[in-house]
């Protein structure tokens, strides 16, 4: 069994922002060099998110525009009593997912054809980190 | 490390609909012939689920009831713009996940008495796929 | 590839619930002794989540507000014909999502800085099951 283990940074411009990270993470499969495995996409931080979804820039708002519908900010939180501003960002992520599990074959991601790995971010302009752990023959 | 890998073909006869896969899977499992390990069940399309719930359709159409109100089908998306009338089904899809990752212990599908795995269609009346891939020994 | 597999038992005092699981499933995986793999966690009933997110107070009752407010308790679900009363803990766990997949890099749980993995109870007062499985070498 191999193991291949990445961290990328991702530091975004905005403090929402969705990205499409499905060449890094295929770049680190073939790094990885199996056959056959799975490789783990997930934020090592609680205010993103790393899911699957359609690379469509009108979907990418469509979804921000939802999450802050269902997960408003705004003051009230218990969470701001601690001096933070984000509990939004905590609750946003948690809707979309931390992680995904992608399957390796034959040496490709395993993938449908409008399969695409986001990252999302919900408290941005700093760096963060997503782990990318592959495991496989 | 053993590696098995199918794919289930999903044509609903309904735009919307929830259907128990967990024999489909249960029987990929013993095709597998793994002791110890885990499998993968994870939607290949953008507008569609697999999760772990209840087999109860009551609640089958509760969650369907729920996922209108907190995703609504409607003209309004931006996503619509590249001709796609199905924003919602990319929403509803994110709520309920797209995917499971289950325990296989002493060659079983290690589920609580009331786990089942479902799919869940939100764009059907098309052929869809779900990739089942055990690893195990 | 070594395999070790325990079951937590819990029981909340409370019907809604949040604890932080993190050093059962830590110790969990130093019992399993492996250097590189992954641990899954995963909630065994399907009124309970497993999700990771902040160890803090304040956020798990901004947690528990929000869910109660996009899946609230009520009488109307079609689920409460066939007897029971727990329609909106079967939705509540869809929204913080059932299981958590983390990676073990150097024979430690691979986490952000601040990440944590939590149970969530919906449907307490009675022993639930959380299944975690590490695969590994």
């Amino acid at each position: 069994m191999r193991y291949h283990t990445e961290y990328l940074i991702i530091e975004t411009a905005q403090r929402y922002e969705i990205r499409d990270i499905t060449d890094e993470v295929a770049r680190i499969v073939d790094a990885a060099n199996v056959v056959e495995g799975m490789v783990l996409v997930s934020a090592m931080h609680i205010t993103a998110s790393v899911f699957v979804n359609d690379h469509e820039p009108g979907l990418w708002s469509d979804i921000m525009t939802w999450l802050e519908a269902l997960a408003p900010a705004k003051p009230e939180y218990l969470h701001h009593r601690t001096g933070e501003d984000n509990a939004d960002a905590h609750l946003k992520r948690m809707l979309l997912g931390q992680q995904v599990l992608l399957p390796i074959t034959k040496r490709e991601l395993d993938l449908g054809p409008w399969e695409r790995v986001h990252y999302g971010e919900f408290d941005g302009c700093r760096r963060k980190r997503v782990v990318v752990k592959v495991m496989g023959d």
